[in-house]
């Protein structure tokens, strides 16, 4: 039962005082969005008549997704995290800007500060028998010019779903390199294919999405910043067709122009000119970067991210 | 720049998809509170033109509000908590119920299970030098008859504004008791006079506030939940009036009703009638209690609280 219009004047006080709003003092932007979020959350309350009983449940999830920091996990899972692409994508749009490589989420286990090698960089260690992979392509302007010297900097998980850092059984900056390109543009690693993975079974992400009845799987992919000195920076992920979850991703990263079709080499020649004395795995592809108007737009968000120490 | 108008249809699938609303599985009612929730965080990003940076910077806030559990202070900061006491008087009007003593915020500080002792009990541990506080008074139903075997649960802060538990330099259940009333209706207890206290000046409650241009303080004050067979649940706070922050208390709970006037006590023959050789502070409070319609209305709301082990 909506009671809020028998309280209305009260409510609205309570705002008024609770966000500072006529109050000299704080941060008048950052005010005006906390009452924006407060008088939402009363009108949810009220329309939804949540009780007592939820409200405090919703208040121990929330120290219990920060307890386990995965606030950034629950707003990739709940779609929040694309919407802001959505937007970027938008506002390109509206501005008339050149469109290059997809944008998509960066999502919460990036590792800054990986190895720098040029043109070429093993990313395992050696001790994942996974099927070895071949990653490569080029990075081109918007008018298919080679760019060199952009950094590719590729992070992915291990056949378990895992990524080093946050999964301490793996070496430093295992699967996590980058890499600089030459005068050609091209890139080049040795890894392995990775695996898909699922939200944390045990956590408060996996239990959220239990309850809206959904999964909380990823299809395989592969993460990537890329930039260079007078391009936009960018923040993609390639997926790998055939994975069950390709289109069907929790974290809705799967975008059009970011798949990639993996490709069984089998012939000896082109093993051994990559020193894989072996069939594997090779997946192409190329990057197209858009020129930045500004040095602002040739860094990635000042998003806080995990430094390995 | 609002952008939401040219998405509008990838925003409604998006969150179509996240919310679950249109498939088979989870809860019905979270799915539509979920999907009201996001549906409003997108269009507050949209509304303030909210940029990554700011958007990772909530995440995070997020996070570190979980991680030092200080989730409820701020909902109390917030004034939300109030808002659901507003609530619930709204309903009692509304279902023309009975008006007792006034309900006010519960706050995040209660630990179960304190000490139980029959009419009186002394809650300080002897080690706080505060002013010596007699707390008594008695629990009568709305017609003006005592109450028996009520319990009285009383909690309340040391003169540093510190709460035995969260503080654990005081010893077990310090400053915190449940009375039994007899067949007067009657409780005392002996205890010092609490003082007011801040948010913790380094955590992220305050780091909020301060944004806002807020204080987090609260005027002192005394916690009660008042319970007894076939009478409705009370909780509730009083303040002691002649606080800077009486009537400016962070957490918005002081209300018209709930203010109790303290009395300095030199009787010599009254302070030894109470065991107290020396002048000391005198508090009266009387709680008045409303018949519960059902067993489920003499129980307190189901909000996770502290237990001491």
């Amino acid at each position: 039962m909506s009671v809020n219009k028998n309280i209305a004047s009260e409510l609205n006080t309570l705002l008024t005082v609770s966000s500072g709003i006529n109050d000299a003092g704080g941060n008048e932007r950052f005010k005006k969005i906390m009452l924006k979020v407060m008088s939402d959350i009363c009108d949810t309350i009220d329309q939804f008549d949540v009780t007592d009983e939820e409200f405090w449940q919703a208040i121990n999830y929330i120290n219990l997704l920060g307890e386990r920091k995965e606030t950034a996990l629950l707003a990739a899972g709940l779609g929040i995290e694309h919407y802001l692409d959505l937007r970027a994508d938008a506002l390109d749009a509206e501005q008339g800007n050149a469109r290059g490589t997809p944008r998509t989420i960066e999502g919460p286990l990036y590792v800054a500060n990986a190895p720098l090698s040029p043109q070429f960089a093993r990313m395992d260690d050696g001790t994942d028998n996974g099927e070895i992979m071949w990653l490569h392509g080029q990075v081109t302007d918007t008018d298919g010019n080679p760019v060199a010297n952009a950094i590719v900097d590729v992070w992915h998980a291990n056949t378990l779903g895992n990524y080093s850092f946050f999964d301490q059984s793996q070496s430093e900056y295992n699967l996590r390199r980058r890499i600089q390109t030459g005068a050609d543009g091209r890139y080049a690693v040795r890894s392995i294919v990775p695996s898909g993975y699922g939200c944390p079974p045990d956590g408060p992400t996996q239990a959220l999405l239990n309850q809206l009845g959904r999964h909380g799987n990823r299809p395989a992919h592969i993460h990537f910043f890329v930039s260079a000195p007078g391009y936009k920076h960018l923040t993609t992920q390639i997926n790998l067709s055939g994975d069950k979850y390709l289109w069907d991703d929790f974290a809705f990263a799967t975008r059009d122009g970011l798949v990639a079709d993996p490709v069984k080499i089998t012939d000896g020649q082109i093993a051994s000119q990559r020193d894989i004395n072996q069939p594997h795995t090779e997946v192409n592809f190329n990057f197209t970067l858009c020129q930045a108007r500004d040095n602002q737009q040739e860094l990635r968000s000042n998003r806080p991210r995990a430094l390995q120490s």
